[in-house]
């Protein structure tokens, strides 16, 4: 044979799921939208088109929905670690399931009366978590995206390497913006209590949140260190951080050609550029830690 | 001549702008979206290519910059004001001229010590703002888009009509999910101070919220109607009120194969379905009040 | 009553259909996205959430597919008219439908032997058709969007109006891109046989391209007449034709810092620029004709 | 100290760029989406914020646009391995450069008379080449995405496995249609001619093309590999190739309520779902070939 299978998976993706669990008249919400990528012995499906070891994604669909129903929906980490731990124990040929799930914010629209049905999304940044289970070792990464943060002062750009190329100019007051992707992986559960999750995503929140703010910045390389930094120092049970940092410049604008002072002790005027954008990328590590969390092969 | 020029404007669309106030450590944020539509006397750039009367657009773009340095940005309305204005009276070929402005909201991330500068982009919903002058007339018109509410009860479908084509089961209790896009028309501003522009958004935003959450709906049609005329009935300046209102299905998912009840007193699981989707839309006026909003021709 | 309801409308956004119709071993493909939008007598939904002269919007997208299978979808225009005649002429409350259809193109692959039942997304540009009927009269528009062209030579820009805020230097060579959205106008039917649809859309889309290519311009707004002037010279049955042309710019790099000369007889770099953009939109009419397509009040 | 720096990397991301070549009347274009990530000694950025070795972001985007005008732009692939060599030789502190590529297709505007200066974007698929070197030694992967492909009837679904959630029913005719995304890898160049980029490309892409139209497909799975082996078998420089497949399911609707057939001998409506859908991912190689292209842990 001329040709050989490598390695191959197959799943279900963008499963949209609300979930609404009835307290009385206080309801509550979970949107998520989940997919599951199952692999193991599956090649003859390549091969000969023989499907006896693939169990259709219509069926993952339907198990994701039966799941949320009946077990319910207890954080997005949790509810991948069921999915994750059913398909592989429940199907020989499955040998190791991942789950990623997306989950959306909302809020409650406050009201008179004593009902608490009504919710407006919150349109705050994604959360994401990813599961992965072998039928041994698991693996979580909690994550999130879209998390739009900007300084307006306390960050230069000084001192850099130049070249022939090299125009830009020094500055020691600029504007940092970026759109903050971040994937954590907790450590090993052995003896360990299962982490709150929703109580640890909104901690790992704030402390990249607050080393953003708090960070003077010479490089966004230098803020992403101190955010993932944060986030190791004071959550115990996060090992290892990958930081995705998109460098949203914003441009004074030059209004020299019109008599005007741009940049003035009491503000000043800036372009968003869209594209291009600077983009940084790093892992920040526990001390000892193995690095496990995989470098995206598309950026 | 075989052809004749109809209606023709044009314009600079989209142009970024983050304006940032520093008021000693405490700084303030504008991040906006402006479009401006200048229509006059122009027939001759389309018939022989002479622009002579014709301002280019990069210059549009520059007197944005410009006099958001110069006069700041008091309010999208406000902003918008300046600008029309000033297209209008400087330019005499200039007869009309239309600014329209997207709002995006950022929030202060707390942060100890005495600094204010480090924000987060909420995510809410986008704000919107459409002033048109033609030397003489003002429309003021505010809006949003993106305002995504729930209610997960005190909705029923029931009574509606029936054909050949119907399928679709009544019901006295469903999810009722929108993504509201609205436009209000400001009254003309005759003899009355120019009002607050963010509080009545504000305003506006919290009784669009209020009706939604606290209508019993039997229909869209009806929670749209009150959600308008709760608009109009609680701020005075506010004649006509345009909403656009995607029903954005929710739909339980059928677990009866796998033995499981859905929609029980506990809770349920939906598919949020992205397409098709309903669409509703209704002008609700002040009585008397005369329609001036336009119909949006592509939906 | 204090406030009272303005025009109003519902409908189903979005049905995305896939008609396959089998002529022995060859087939043929339709791919489409249908919008419908009814008005009449409805004022009641809104008022009290009386729906018994509402027709499900579930009913109108089965209604739809149903169409689709039992009279086959000879073009975007023909299968709108059909369906706007039946929801008018079916339900008494229904005063006035209006049908809108995107249309994705479909190359066929080239295999050896006899089928011939694989294609492959062509990509060009979206096609698009709205019919309305009230009971008496049609309004058939036709179009396209998204239709990205490119003249990289024989445009100028000079002579144009400069201010204070003016710093864009004149030329005469520069890069002419758009990206065409257009709808044109058929003439009333009355008496005269109904176009061949496809044909006359591939004939419109023509003569666009070709007045596009073959104009020297010394603005985009010439160039835009031009282009709609070409359709309604060549095409009997179109009255009227709006276009919008955002200016797509692109501007020549400066290489001056390196010591490298850009625009050279050769050739030059440029960067495509994103946002924002220049927007010409303009109606040309065939001479005393009266103008119809309405003015999209989003731009 | 606590806390450690793993892998990390910089750079610019999508360099918007159009070349276009004159050759007398007759003009070429290429319109291209440049990315740049450099990696290296630059640990201190992150540590200490110190710049030394870190050449600013904008120094690479202007770097690009010097070497499109500069070298011009032989073909996707031949710019990123000018561009990574020029990084890795001549700057230190950089030990790894990988340039990444969007490449989109025009097609000319047929005119008359002599000038070729006219152009239309295809739509066709995004053509994609990611280039990596190290100093040593190079790793060219060639691609694509958005080839968008539908058979209408030669594929089957059955024989699949069954648990508690499976409500599938088989079928032995159904529509079967995905949206390729394939990244190959060329041999290493050792000894070898380089090959001539564009023309390899427009084979890979033909065979990809041939495979899917050609195999009567028991699975996506089976099409999958198909679609790989062809390519390697049929281009001596290829020796890996790795496809992800979305399952864009079309799913035919249910008429039987309206007294309708649908799927007929004449053809038969369907709905295109856009979400969720199943996802089919592997990797195809030469016997004996190592497996280099990473899996993306994102989906």
């Amino acid at each position: 044979m001329a040709t050989t299978l490598g390695h191959h998976q197959y799943g279900k993706a963008e499963i949209r799921l609300v979930r609404i669990t009835r307290d009385g008249d206080t309801h509550h919400l979970k949107d998520l939208a989940v997919s599951v990528v199952l692999s193991g012995d599956m090649a003859e499906a390549h091969y000969s088109g023989s499907n006896a070891n693939v169990l259709p994604t219509d069926t993952l669909k339907n198990t994701v929905y039966a799941f949320a129903q009946e077990h319910g929906v207890p954080s997005a980490e949790g509810f991948g670690i069921l999915l994750a731990r059913h398909f592989v124990t429940s199907r020989a040929p499955v040998h190791h399931a991942r789950v990623r799930i997306e989950e959306y914010a909302w809020d409650r629209i406050a009201t008179p009366g004593r009902g608490a049905h009504s919710f407006v999304r919150s349109g705050r940044e994604v959360r994401t978590a990813r599961v992965a289970f072998d039928g041994r070792k698991w693996e979580v990464l909690s994550g999130l995206r879209d998390l739009t943060v900007l300084n307006s002062t306390d960050s230069e750009f000084r001192g850099y390497a130049k070249d022939r190329y090299t125009t830009l100019e020094e500055t020691d007051d600029r504007v940092l913006a970026t759109s903050v992707t971040a994937v954590w992986r907790h450590a090993d559960g052995d003896g360990r209590p299962e982490p709150d999750w929703d109580l640890s995503y909104e901690r790992a929140r704030g402390h990249l949140l607050g080393a953003f703010a708090g960070t003077y910045s010479r490089s966004l390389q230098q803020t992403l260190y101190r955010m993932g930094a944060s986030v190791i120092d004071n959550l115990d049970g996060i090992d290892e951080i990958r930081l995705s940092l998109p460098n949203r410049h914003h441009v004074p604008v030059d209004l020299e050609p019109f008599g005007i002072e741009n940049d003035t002790a009491e503000g000043a005027v800036y372009v968003a550029v869209d594209r291009p954008y600077g983009l940084i990328e790093a892992t920040v590590l526990r001390a000892g830690a193995e690095p496990r969390i995989p470098v995206d092969p598309t950026r």
